[in-house]
């Protein structure tokens, strides 16, 4: 482990940290980009994981009342249009489908033809489309809550796209609910926000601050954003789901109206939230190192590899008669709500233990003749190079207690990288200085989390954001009411709120 | 059960049977129509009968090796044109998409902008979008087989829709597989047909043929299409899964080629098979009856749904309480791989069962003061109207019991419906006469499956297609050899083909 040990990643996190993104996204083979326009393809590795993220949001989901359904991916513009603040959040980054068939052109190549009457988008986000089953769905308070979420792919075309964290396309969830009462929907707004929190802290390792977006960063056409902010490695913040209060806003926009107890008619209360394969970049930021991706057990689409080592005078069929033997006794065991998932890689080549290492599987066991002769295996530990050897009959719990050493130390890892870059400041000077660069000599990574005091002007954040590229990135929801003076201008404010660089 | 009895739903399957389709499917609450044309929106009842086939389907495909990935939704135009005869079948029905913002027009409405220099096809299949992913994954035959799946969302423009059986966008898995020889990929056509007929004819209780598409029905591309038929209760055929030999096709259109262990470059041998919502329609149409759905246990959203009874003198808390008790009771049992899946009704409203009935529940429980005196519950069986009282003690094996013998009732239903209205034709003008309402009076409800003889010329094919709108549904797997006369030209055919009137 000395200084100039090679690392499997080049170039390291110091050297060119979005570099360093781009180049463990690829050693994982979790994703690749794909010939169309910020489009990308999930692999493999990459889709199971994100499949053992949806099993367990989807449960959470359900375990609260909502059920999931299925809406249509296009949008008629028309729809769009309902929400003034909505489509004008939406209309500069958009696929537009104006023509239904393909016909030869004049020159023989196929063109568009069949134009339709009114274009349709396809989905950036369902809350107008979705509203309008709703206001069919919805007659009575009995009609409510309705509690409806879907898994669904959908399209923001972004200009400029990264693996994961910002593509044209990409795959979520959005969940849309209706209430009979403003509270019922603020609380259910609430209780996303804490699912959301829940699972990006004790599935994917990362540690949360929950909070509110300003106005100026609010989902358009909320009334109130709701969010959770991680910070990456490079210390800047990645937001991991929001939830979003929408007020009566899109069920006026959709008409969604119910008759009350008391026979009065009303516009309901809506609620929308969402999470994405942008949660896996975040989970590669935060985690990964200079060899690559490192995997939460919790989450991992492999706890565990087998690796055979076949040395040059022994005997290969009863090395991998024991390797398989291992395999089928750690299926038998569980770790949490799960089988043990088990890889069993008996290639005899080189650099067979990096591509595993550089996929961020949590466990690596070699066994070898010598271990045979000791019925035992040697474990690996991905999170920290730590190595030993195990006898069989304790594997099962040594493998168990080993993946929760991993899960928490990984948390609590971020955590610690958290705290150690989050400042109070009080003073402009020092909030400039800690934002240029000038607490490191990277020019990528930038101060980290400041909390800091606030005005409330939107003219403030945008001075600052002018400035620096800082934004607020929420203002937390634990924050303790305290007198201070706002970064930007001075005037005073009564609580602090979070700045950073941001994703 | 008299004649004139009421039913749930008009009109009658005898009565028109496409128009008690569309019926059913409303009164069941599965799904409905969009305000998108031709797009359906899936509601939770059908979304969660989806889950459950998605689920079983999954696993299976997962057993035999194959891994699910995700794959862009849009495919450059150029890239469908890479083989001739795809594009050909794809071209006349594909949303197209030319534009990736909105802005506003003379007329300040917003109107499509940022015109795309090459115009994207909304996926109506991803042969070619895979195809050059796996030019990029396979160089070695040690890189076969590949075997990748995705579940995802295609869009075909159809000019005439019906809910699920056929929408402009569905919900389907298609899987992609690359081989080093040509008995390999044939192999495995055949493994995902074994898997469709599997789950079809063992989850969804639907009897199927298994065949061969004539070349005339195959695949735009393919070298071999492989289906399963099976028998809709108005006597048409519908095709529920298909399972392709693409030979070396898209193998050479997109450039998969691999270097053998002999040092040789070959192209690569390729597959694609797929199953879809569609699948849903058919269950509904093979299962259904004069009252609605009726739902295969095995795939049923729910099992049982208990239904407390609230006379005019007894205390409903009580019958409440009793209610709770037996659905967490159940709720501890499981039925095949799954815990039973228990619903609780306790609205005090007329029309209450009909709704469960209409639904397909396979089992409604009620339970009043009477029941309760007894420790009891009284139990109705969907398919058959049989009912009967129940001790609690006894409650779960005769739930598990029940379920089983509905799931093989509908299944030996079908089965006897389906041998019933099949029939060995031999000469033309039998067959003319069978497959023209001469066999009943309902100008909807034609013939069967008529096996008949069949010479294997395109021109016959046709023939038969334009006079009587029945089509070779395909030529089964099974088919002894037996020397016959084509049942259209008289010339010498070797085995009997499927003819049927298909949705």
């Amino acid at each position: 482990m000395g200084k100039n040990k090679k690392t499997a990643i080049t170039p390291t996190r110091m050297e060119d940290y979005p570099e360093w993104y781009q180049q463990v996204v690829k050693a994982s083979d979790m994703a690749e980009n794909s010939p169309v326009r910020g489009c990308m393809v999930i692999k493999p590795w990459g889709y199971a994981l994100w499949e053992r993220m949806v099993a367990v949001l989807d449960a959470m989901f359900k375990e609260t009342g909502v059920k999931n359904a299925y809406f249509p991916l296009f949008i008629p513009l028309s729809f769009l249009e309902k929400e003034a603040e909505h489509v004008e959040g939406f209309a500069k980054e958009c696929a537009v489908v104006t023509h239904h068939r393909l016909e030869a052109g004049p020159d023989g190549r196929l063109v568009p033809a069949g134009r339709l009457n009114e274009p349709l988008i396809v989905r950036p986000t369902s809350e107008t489309i979705i509203g309008d089953a709703f206001s069919k769905w919805v007659t009575s308070y009995r009609d409510l809550p309705l509690l409806i979420n879907q898994w669904a792919n959908v399209v923001r075309w972004e200009m400029r796209t990264r693996t994961f964290l910002r593509t044209s396309e990409f795959l979520w969830q959005e969940g849309h609910t209706a209430h009979a009462s403003e509270a019922e929907a603020l609380e259910r707004t609430r209780i996303m926000l804490d699912i959301y929190a829940d699972f990006v802290e004790n599935w994917l390792a990362m540690p949360v601050i929950r909070g509110v977006k300003t106005p100026s960063e609010r989902f358009p056409g909320a009334v109130e954003t709701f969010c959770i902010e991680a910070m990456m490695q490079d210390r800047k913040a990645l937001q991991a789901g929001t939830s979003h209060f929408l007020g009566q806003n899109f069920a006026k926009a959709s008409d969604i109206r119910f008759q009350g107890a008391d026979g009065a008619d009303t516009h309901a209360w809506t609620t929308s939230w969402g999470a994405s394969t942008r949660m896996i970049g975040g989970m590669i930021m935060t985690h990964g190192d200079d060899d690559g991706v490192i995997m939460p057990p919790k989450v991992a689409p492999a706890h565990v590899v087998l690796l055979p080592v076949f040395p040059k005078d022994a005997d290969p069929d009863a090395i991998l008669a024991y390797t398989r033997e291992t395999g089928d006794r750690l299926r038998r065991e569980s770790y949490g709500n799960r089988p043990l998932s088990v890889e069993i890689d008996s290639r005899d080549m080189a650099g067979r233990n990096w591509e595993w290492i550089k996929k961020g599987v949590p466990i690596r066991l070699e066994m070898g003749p010598r271990d045979m002769a000791e019925d035992g295996v040697f474990l690996f530990r991905r999170d920290t190079g730590e190595r030993f050897s195990v006898k069989r009959e304790n594997l099962g719990q040594v493998i168990r207690d080993t993946l929760d050493a991993i899960q928490s130390n990984l948390y609590e890892r971020a955590l610690a990288f958290r705290n150690a870059h989050t400042v109070l400041l009080d003073d402009k000077e020092s909030f400039y200085d800690w934002f240029t660069s000038k607490s490191t000599d990277k020019p990528e990574i930038h101060g980290g989390f400041a909390m800091a005091h606030w005005c409330g002007r939107a003219d403030c954040e945008a001075g600052i954001k002018q400035d620096l590229s800082v934004t607020i990135r929420c203002v937390p929801l634990n924050a303790m009411e305290e007198d201070g003076k706002c970064i930007f201008c001075g005037e005073r404010s009564l609580r602090r709120v979070v700045f950073a660089k941001a994703y």
